[in-house]
């Protein structure tokens, strides 16, 4: 490795304990390594994941901890051997930061996959035996695999979404074949993943119903969104009104919710993709047999996938809806994520605020 | 319609109340309709269903149910369009006896998926308003499109069981391409379906392991039927060492059990589909997303995929084992059947023994 830019001071904001309160944190980041990018970091998506490890949800959080994994910036340095990107590039990266490059799934492009698990780009062990730290600080050092092409024209507030929520759900909408006009989708939640999920379905020339609990979203999910229906869940008779409606189902929502009702929905041999975490899945054995239904998980996606995504959205001019926010405004942000007060994701523009 | 065999008696074996026992009975067929064919019925294998319907385990048995849905015969008469049979061919007639044959899933020869639900080949309303009665009988009347020829030289009592549990395996077999050579494959559940999913795994050049809470069911499971690996699943490190090593797995087991154990077995994108009944389905999330797996259900198949899959146990000589006994022994056969004392089908010899 080289010892091109060791020791640089790094700004970040970071939670010290399981509060989750952030507050500004300096550090050094390692240093930029032959095949790695060196990226001033303009902007953050924040997701739900950033709420689960500053507050230690899964019982694995390595204080301070740096979230942030939908990061947009400018190239500032390239390592020696460096050959997709150069200084001035602006470039994003997404939820993990190294793989093993060796197995299948890696060598396949699908490295979110790797068998030794892909390094995350917080909270997890680096290279060089330090924790990872996300994208809520001034710069990272990254190898060049993990990292992917802005289209020019495509603004970088709007692009950091894409690199978690918006891979998320393309991923397994392009694996279950949903990329075919006429055919119909249904999406459950409306947050930074259902409303990427409805303009992708829009931009595949799908049908696309939403279905939610909750009325008040209406106006805004096909007025602005673009979604064609939308379906109250609570009430049966326009549920169903809808049954054996649909060729495909993704499912954001992480509250617990039955899965029978919306397994209804499907056509046969129809798919349900699950990105939520709910506490369980759990339904009756006829909602699958009858009609030869699938149910399907899918976690973000393989660096191919990423790039085709961000190609495809600059393509289609598919934009997410954000709430651009200062760092300063960080505690806030999540608290009123979890609330689901947000239309439809936090970005920090971490430019502009933190210094 | 033809009237030309109407009102020829028929002999059966029919229950008569809840309590499921099965006696003699005789009823009178439709009359032969000119897409018709009549066959004399040489042979019929003891499903689950027969169990469930006889005993109104659903709560809509129209008594008297003469039951059995895996039936083999000699073409007697044929209707004047009956293009496909002639008198004194062998046939099979599986789990349905009609479908609308007009809707999209009958017009891809998925008839199993009609719209309007196929007629169920007992206990269901048939054409001319009448109850439909099973493979339990002298002889049976059946649209042609609903009957399967069996290939010269395949034994009559070994081609029944494979109209409703060797379809319920091999169609979800192909639909999933578990015909891979070198892929692997699970088999929970060791019965009518299992054995067959096993021999199936074996003729498509897969590995396979019977995973099984029951180590009696080792060697026959290896010697018997060609298992490449035998898994005791209540051992806890015998089922670890097995972790992530399997493509798919075919669920049989109609009682309760775990899910994320077994979907633990399965590699990043494997396949789980389930033909069993249990009272419900309940995993973690995490057994889905991560690996980004599937779990997909199916019931029998369509004509195109039934005709397709006699053919192809004929060519690779793929035989159900079985034990042949004569119709006064149903009713033990039925308890030993819920009991699960059965290697592996029960096979009535009604040729010989309903006189």
């Amino acid at each position: 490795m080289s010892s091109e830019s060791a020791n640089e001071d790094c700004l970040a904001w970071a939670a010290r304990d399981t509060s989750g309160v952030l507050s500004p944190y300096k550090f050094s980041r390692r240093a930029l390594g032959s095949d790695d990018v060196s990226l001033k970091i303009t902007h953050c998506g924040v997701c739900h994941a950033d709420v689960l490890w500053t507050r230690n949800m899964f019982g694995d959080s390595k204080y301070p901890v740096v979230p942030g994994h939908e990061i947009v910036g400018i190239v500032k340095e390239v390592g020696s051997n460096v050959k997709g990107f150069k200084v001035g590039d602006r470039i994003g990266v997404g939820t993990y930061v190294n793989s093993c490059r060796s197995c299948e799934y890696c060598n396949d492009l699908q490295e979110v996959c790797c068998v030794k698990f892909p390094t995350l780009t917080f909270n997890a062990i680096d290279v060089d035996g330090t924790v990872t730290k996300g994208g809520y600080s001034s710069y990272i050092v990254v190898h060049e695999r993990y990292c992917f092409r802005i289209a020019n024209g495509y603004p970088s507030e709007l692009a950091a979404p894409l690199l978690c929520a918006g891979i998320t759900v393309y991923s397994p909408m392009i694996r279950h074949k949903m990329n075919q006009p006429g055919k119909s989708l249904g999406v459950i939640g409306l947050g930074g993943l259902g409303h990427m999920a409805v303009k992708f379905g829009k931009a595949f020339g799908l049908k696309v119903t939403v279905l939610s609990t909750s009325v008040t979203k209406k106006e805004e999910a096909v007025a602005l969104l673009g979604a064609d229906k939308f379906v109250v869940t609570s009430d049966q008779q326009q549920l169903m009104a809808e049954a054996q409606s649909l060729d495909f189902i993704i499912d954001t929502a992480s509250g617990d919710h039955p899965f029978d009702p919306y397994m209804m929905l499907l056509k046969t041999f129809g798919v349900y993709v699950l990105v939520g975490f709910p506490s369980e899945v759990k339904f009756n054995p006829g909602s699958l047999v009858f009609g030869m239904k699938t149910v399907s998980g899918s976690a973000t996606g393989g660096t191919k996938d990423t790039q085709e995504m961000l190609d495809f959205c600059a393509a289609h001019k598919i934009y997410p809806n954000v709430e651009v926010i200062p760092i300063q405004y960080i505690n806030e942000a999540l608290e009123r994520s979890i609330k689901k007060d947000v239309k439809y994701r936090f970005v920090i523009d971490i430019e502009n605020s933190l210094k």
